[in-house]
């Protein structure tokens, strides 16, 4: 297993933890209503890559973020609290058992709303959509794991890809191989584009996305970009990845990829944005 | 185990089975066209609960009851001969294998229909959908667990739910536990209301169908109901209740409940009626 | 096992193999472009009987030929180079895993546009269909079974059916049994008719086609037609028959039967033909 740990020597000493402000868990009240719908693409994010999460909630609105157990990929989004049809809290963090929010969720209709509301004296929250109230035990937040925060790393390039041109990339090299490179480079006819790679022991695949036709936006300061990534963990995070969002990817030379996107449309404004950042793959081996 | 069985002392000497007259076999003929689609809807409702069954055949129409091994759950389900394009039958009982009737009627389209006509030389049923015969053996009936009536009770609860709503709590007690309780209470706000609850070693879960907004009709004679039941039962009914329909459902305290619904509409008639009543759980052990 | 192989004696010497004049594998080129979904349709057809298929490439299309393993059934299908949008060969034949080659294609949308290139140099063959380059590493064809011709056979009756009717007949049969029986005969109103029969051990199930309502054309020397086929290589054939089509069916009396259906319509006009044919069951054991 070559792959350089997200936490380890390759982002080296700045990176930075969430603090003990944020651990404290005193909630004094948090009680918020949205749409069903909105509540499970904002918590459905975070299903690739864990089974429990620890959610900060704060009087802008919700985030989190969250690591795989090998260190390789982290995941943080928010929600503002402008996607709620009502929205209280004064700040704090909780932790719960992610399959089962979502659970809970699929039980409402897509125009149904949900409320949130945690009982300080009991420690649960009540989930309340319609005529139905589930009460859910939360979890010890200091008992989960807790998520590194995502490095700041100036990344040479920078191109925008439609979610279904990355969705086909990644089914395509699924076919040839278990890696998939991600490299910068010029078409037969001098053009720049990004290429999405697979090498298997007999066939290859090879998805050209030019910045005539095909990229949304593309910046190269030069040096361009090319790693290896475990397409095992591109395609759990692709499976969240809404089919009609843009993708901003920033790319180095065997480097942390980092995968921007956002979604959770209310009236034209995304409300939620999601950074992935992958660390890449030194060697197939 | 603490079900009580649906034959045993909770209904007491009074419980009176298919009397000899049903069991004569004795069919001088049968013949009957229906749409496929309403054949299947009456057929499916024994689905759950039987893998034969024995039908009955009068000139009024069908009626067929079941009850499962271990006498916990029984339903009843006639379909009006009205129902029928074409309806011609002098009485009698035949038993067959209820899957592959299902199978055979799952090969015709919605619109098409469905002629049954019982070979009396044989005593094989035909089953013609279009230019398809199937040759059904049959079984005997008195080799098929013979059925108990649905004992007559007088239960001071009837609430009248929809479909939906009665699926929804059942979805959501499934994610806490195997049982399900169903009450009578009163909200917050002094409002008459039906709950179906879960409670399971972590969570809890309750639906409150309130008279005011989620319940079609509501009469408590003044004792109210509470009464434990296995959910495994009440998903395996629930399973093949239609979705647009209002069921009827009588409770009392540890007491059986019952639940009633009509369906198989023909120019705004309901042609079936079903009646289903189960056992409670004295204990959840 | 009783089935007769289709390349015994059934056949006798007549039966001719491909001439060594097809196996040259010396291709000058070949480039040639279709809809996505007019491939798909074209290299399904092969799936139920064989892995690894031998393409040949002519000037005026494509045509393949499969047997099973057990030399039970045979397909021969082309598509007309009037399909492709761009067509250019010089002739030849290629092999490769067809399965591979269906997993390409599933990665194009319905409208897009698929290439086929051979490149001489590296003997692979790219398949680009949009961005997305497929670069698949081929099989020698010499090492892929060879496939015999269908021989020349009159029989006495020829029957076309809609694909909807033969899929119904193998539907209801596979409830009671293992095989099928393709036979003519009359109704009891004396209108010829053809069977699809299946006997169980407590089931029958008979599908009757008219000439009057069901057949879309019938042909009768005189001698009728009565022949016994195993379910699963016809479920296998059939699962790739398009809904829609029509089925000509040539039938004899225990002798094999020839099934073909043209589709991969164009503007209208047909552009594959598919040829089936299945040795018969002498008996049931």
């Amino acid at each position: 297993m070559s792959t350089t740990p997200l936490d380890g020597a390759t982002f080296g000493p700045d990176t930075t933890v969430a603090s003990d402000e944020d651990l404290t868990q005193t909630i004094e009240g948090f009680q918020a209503t949205a749409e069903v719908s909105l509540l499970q693409d904002y918590f459905d994010q975070f299903d690739a890559l864990v089974d429990e999460m620890r959610l900060h909630i704060t009087e802008d609105g919700l985030w989190a973020s969250a690591v795989d157990p090998a260190n390789v990929a982290i995941i943080v989004e928010d929600l503002d609290e402008s996607a709620f049809d009502r929205y209280m809290a004064s700040g704090g963090m909780i932790g719960f058992n992610l399959g089962r929010v979502i659970d809970i969720l699929s039980m409402g209709d897509k125009g149904e709303l949900a409320t949130l509301e945690l009982d300080l004296e009991t420690r649960k929250l009540h989930i309340q959509i319609e005529e139905l109230s589930y009460t859910l035990a939360l979890i010890d937040p200091e008992s989960i794991r807790k998520e590194p925060d995502i490095p700041q790393m100036d990344l040479p390039v920078t191109a925008v890809v439609e979610a279904s041109d990355f969705d086909r990339g990644l089914t395509a090299a699924d076919m040839v191989d278990n890696h998939l490179t991600l490299r910068t480079g010029t078409t037969d006819d001098g053009v720049d584009a990004l290429y999405l790679e697979a090498e298997g022991d007999t066939d290859d695949v090879d998805l050209e996305l030019t910045v005539d036709e095909d990229l949304v936006a593309f910046e190269d300061d030069g040096e361009g970009g090319n790693s290896l990534f475990s397409l095992d963990y591109l395609k759990d995070i692709n499976k969240v990845i809404p089919g009609d969002v843009e993708i901003t990817i920033e790319l180095g030379s065997e480097f942390p990829v980092k995968l921007h996107y956002d979604h959770n449309e209310v009236d034209g404004d995304a409300k939620s944005g999601v950074t992935v950042m992958l660390a890449p793959r030194i060697s197939k081996e």
